[in-house]
């Protein structure tokens, strides 16, 4: 595992992670620096949707990922093979999500002078993560065509937390009974104002949205 | 959703999970009752599957289902409508996992008098439903092929406390990076003795060894 840093993360200590997230955001407001957090089912494409999306940024912000992983350390290494940018992997022990605490432990990890964009890959799991503010400035979820178009009827607050919805595996929609319109429907129902991006991260397809979301997103985040 | 039961499953009381799981595993016994416990992601095709197998041995055994999911009531009613036997659903309002007394909850409201087999379909998670005995006989899981074979590195304990594991979906590994050999590789690093059984649900190839499998193990557990 040469070049990629481990972490350990401790269970918080904080009794209201509302109020804590809110203290990690204005913090990170000072910085400018922007923080996303990206949730997902297990095997939704997350990692790969970051590769592809950080290279075609990364000439014009300067971009940290931090990778939150029960166990294992591949995906932290595959981001830093794939985008030569700093990545750490986060180990939460067994637990199930990051709070804002957990997500701080993190950060405190990480060269955060001149960043613009910290990303952080959250467990793969559509209950606990939504249940936990990071302090990110946004929540963006993945959504594989593989699990169906009525996962927002079935992991309500999930969806509901969320501000963008990326549609990942859209190559393989032939194959399955996917239905992108009500797929939109069932996500507007969970969260009127989501905005819908399908793509296939393994080809690019419609990465360039992504990318050009984030960046307004940074942008806005530091001049506003 | 008519003739289909939902019941609002309350946070237990119990301090001690692994003893009162022990204890429901003694009155299924008592009673001749086998439940299994069957654990995915979000999308991996638990219920297709528990359809196609409930219909190759409804004849032969008295099977219950009970759905669990934190909010909506589509599972049970289409295990009902497609196989005809007893469904109900459990909401969990929010909580990401069962345990031994949320799934006696659950077996409250099922008549259980004759019925050979329960299956209880978990909450889409492969986190947090891992930690909680729920007084099942067994455990199986599903992984489907496009969430890739990379998943028990990620997932260590969902893959150590499952007997069995379904793979999912094999009728669209053409269009995955999915390595069989390394997914039976990994499982096995978590659970040497565990079952892999590869299936299509959509299209029923390999549900058959599902159903041999469960039938032998009801047996198995009223005669020994």
């Amino acid at each position: 595992m040469d070049g990629v840093r481990v972490i350990e993360i401790k269970k918080s200590i904080f009794a209201d992670n509302n109020e804590d997230a809110d203290a990690l955001r204005s913090e990170l407001k000072r910085r400018g620096t922007y923080l996303l957090n990206l949730m997902s089912s297990p095997g939704s494409g997350k990692t790969t949707t970051l590769i592809k999306t950080i290279n075609l940024i990364k000439d014009k912000i300067r971009i940290s990922v931090m990778e939150a992983d029960i166990d294992s350390d591949v995906d932290a290494l595959k981001i830093k093979e794939a985008t030569g940018i700093d990545s750490i992997q986060l180990h939460t022990g067994g637990m199930c999500h990051l709070d804002a605490e957990m997500t701080r432990q993190g950060l405190d990890n990480l060269p955060l002078e001149g960043v613009d964009l910290v990303i952080l890959e959250n467990v793969g799991n559509l209950v606990c993560p939504a249940e936990f503010d990071t302090g990110a400035v946004r929540n963006a979820m993945i959504l594989s065509v593989p699990e169906g178009h009525d996962k927002p009827l079935k992991y309500p607050l999930m969806f509901s937390v969320c501000d963008l919805v990326i549609v990942n595996k859209i190559d393989v929609m032939p194959y399955f009974d996917f239905d992108m319109a009500k797929c939109e429907e069932y996500v507007h129902m969970r969260n009127p104002k989501a905005r819908i991006i399908p793509i296939c991260a393994k080809t690019g397809e419609g990465v360039e949205k992504v990318a050009g979301w984030l960046l307004e997103e940074v942008n806005n985040w530091k001049n506003k």
